[in-house]
């Protein structure tokens, strides 16, 4: 399958420099393309590999186009973000290249009768559909899915093998929800009576909005009394555990193994690298970018980049430094006896002067 | 589905301040509630918030109901424990807003001759029942749920959709076990050869308590001769990894995203908080408590509340404080040539006195 | 089922001292064995130990040997690596006791016809296998799996109850895969474009080597344009996340817990304790050891054992030590201040004694 330069820039916009009628059959990073690919430059850094590119075609900005190397004799797609514009080209070669599923419902799919399953619905294999629940159009759900009660997935939303999607939960429209995700599970609430727990019923629901991807083995718990809420646009990695009635704004974004603990409410346009963990109750700022590893233990009012975590050392000398870190207490009864010391010492080599 | 106040009082306890003909239709929060509803105050800093509530009645204790505002003019149900007892309440509600599931074995389950499936269990679809395994009465066994051979899952427990319980392993009355969760999978042991790992056969069993919760995605593993060990009334969150022979006491609960390392032996009435870690071989006593996102590296013998994760900063600061984390044996030795200079300099001055 | 001790040494090697007839039904520890038992000594700590166990043989080194305590009167494997042994010896006993499954495709299963099972595998009931798909002979694909378009299963190689194995990934010959694992999913990649994720395909694949094994609930996401790739002899426990275009190294361990960003580049022979986190793009030497709960945010070039968490200590230790890390800085420039002080003081009073 190959896309020509000029219905790439007819559809995706940019400034094309070269023969619209070139070919390209996919797309390659710099130094693996060659002449059946198009490639991108977004990292200045790359500058240089840009100019030994073999690909017959490159998408970059305007002011990278200026300073490649002579030696890049392909086309040119000129264009504000070439990152993105190369992520939607990717996503049309993509489109071309899968197998798309047939419309339909698997024979070995259990679908309750009170089920709505829209025409172009794609049910697969294996899969469990409970009363009351609705697969809009074009939506996709490969094989061995749980669908619960009353639960509603919007049009053409992607469900990968094995997801779990409990009873009364929503999701929007074009999202994306990877292997093994379990969305509305119970929240972790408990009384506590003489030392054992009484469960608290999770009655609450998971509302997700339009646009919002979840990684492989995540899970999202339901409300307890009212809902957990994902915003529009959100994206969220694999392994992740997000609490009951959290709140998480649009467009932000959670790198792997991130935990957040229940009732957090998080901004729009955040970022949390890998394994960052937030605590409950906390208010987090719109704009907040939280370094991977970091355990947030408080709420963060003000934009910014955030980091705590142990800076890593030879064993060895994470063993001096750990034994002072456990006894900086005294470290600094030390540095004020020498303060003590030093303001005893002056004075008396003042009064000495004095003398 | 309404429940009267003096029917509540008649099963859970309490005393009634209030109409027993009061019905109620549901529990909800101080501020959310109408004169449907049924709330609970715990949290004294709610009081004035609980004053305002417009909830036909409240749960709340002796002490509250004395000092609570005269605006409030709902019944009253005063206990020792309102907290309990909301969860108790919450329970009955929720009892009379499921849909029970019916009993019997889906045609599309898979259940081996030699199980037992008692009459009165739900076994879903898509659920594999391997030989000789026994699911007792009233167990809720539900779609795509795996269960080895040999395994046997006590009275009144739920199975969520998709959990894998492995053969031999055992788990109480009671229980829950959310979807994902996977018991029984082999411990991670292998033993060294120049280099390459050889595996070694984990032939131990998960033997799990009554009363036992585990949450989505949460793995146990089994012993490797031995067995694992869950006691009675346990309660571990999603997202958990609990390593082969690890021993967790009685009540004991974990939050999201703990990992405890194989051959732990944890106290009873511990609690962890998300992520906190625990090295293997590790003894906890009964009444520790864990802070979340804290490591466990040494055993602890004494109950009390334990810590130990790098405080979040502006990543500015941080990239400060985490640099002269790396040199503290340098400032350690600044202090100590201080404090050499500043005992030379005061003998240096008394002799000078002396003179 | 019972093996002689004649039979395991002309299998395994090692010098028998005792009688070739003597017959072991099993394999315990030291203090749990009996006299229908073989055990082993690896752990010199445990030598007085194995001079007590009832067991009816011993695996243990030469000089371990020599010392045992003449108390002791079984058999005796004398070999170089008694742990060793007893893995093999144990995968011996496991083999004889295990119930073999049964080759073919059990009736439930949804097999494509394009797809193609070796006479000698097994799928077991509700497995999904799509197109093109390959399953070498001596495979096991247990209940519920779901293996994608065009993937390849070595022979003999276990996935245990619900692995997904997504499109054109391949694993090698001898391999488990534990339940719940999720292999090829899509990497977490995004342009972003005022504010919103856009979307990069992830069109890669996995490649896994011979003799690997992957965790319950882990995630090993597929590259994004090239393949992320697992080496030979790779040990993967639960709970762990390896991002897109990973380049893990032969006989590479990680711990529960473990999460790798992506296009990281991990050595041969290296370890990573439970919950050790790797960021992107970073490069880690052969034979580098990371401790539990470490985090390394930078490439590691030479061997060795590196570690980086915050100490534990009682809560209110560490609210102290914790106070004082936030104020590195400013402990840093007292010391400096101090050392300005005593530097004047010192001249000072040179300066006197000079009159």
């Amino acid at each position: 399958m190959s896309i020509r330069l000029g219905a790439l820039v007819e559809r995706l916009g940019g400034q094309l420099m070269g023969d619209p009628d070139t070919e390209v059959f996919g797309i390659a990073p710099l130094d693996d393309a060659n002449a059946s690919h198009i490639t991108f430059l977004s990292n200045p850094k790359l500058r240089t590999q840009a100019s030994h590119t073999q690909a017959a075609a490159i998408i970059l900005s305007a002011s990278n186009s200026a300073v490649i190397g002579p030696e890049y004799r392909g086309a040119r797609i000129v264009t504000d973000n070439p990152y993105a514009y190369f992520a939607r080209a990717a996503q049309w070669f993509a489109a071309e290249n899968m197998h798309p599923p047939v419309p339909g419902i698997d024979a070995t799919a259990h679908v309750d009768a009170s089920a709505t399953i829209a025409a172009t619905a794609v049910v697969g294999p294996h899969v469990t559909i409970e009363a009351d629940a609705e697969v809009a159009e074009h939506a996709v759900i490969e094989a061995g899915c749980f669908i619960g009660r009353g639960a509603k997935i919007g049009a053409g939303t992607h469900f990968f093998a094995r997801v779990t999607f409990h009873a009364g939960c929503e999701i929007g429209q074009r999202g994306i929800i990877h292997s093994g995700a379990v969305i509305g599970t119970d929240g972790f609430g408990f009384a506590n009576e003489n030392g054992a727990w009484i469960k608290i019923p999770q009655t609450g629901r998971v509302l997700i909005g339009d646009d919002v991807d979840i990684g492989a083995n995540t899970c999202v718990d339901r409300g307890a009394l009212a809902d957990t809420i994902i915003e529009d646009g959100v994206k969220l990695d694999n392994q992740i555990q997000i609490g009951h009635n959290c709140h998480i704004g649009a467009h932000t974004a959670m790198a792997g193994c991130v935990g957040v603990a229940g009732s957090a409410k998080i901004g729009k346009y955040c970022t949390f690298g890998g394994a960052a963990m937030v605590l409950g109750h906390l208010t987090i700022a719109d704009n907040v970018h939280v370094s991977s590893g970091s355990m947030v233990s408080r709420s963060i009012l003000e934009a910014g980049q955030y980091t705590g975590f142990y800076p890593l050392a030879k064993n060895a000398d994470w063993e001096k430094s750990a034994a002072i870190v456990r006894n900086l207490t005294s470290m600094r009864e030390k540095i004020r006896s020498l303060e003590k010391s030093v303001q005893l010492l002056t004075k008396s080599l003042t009064d000495k002067n004095k003398e």
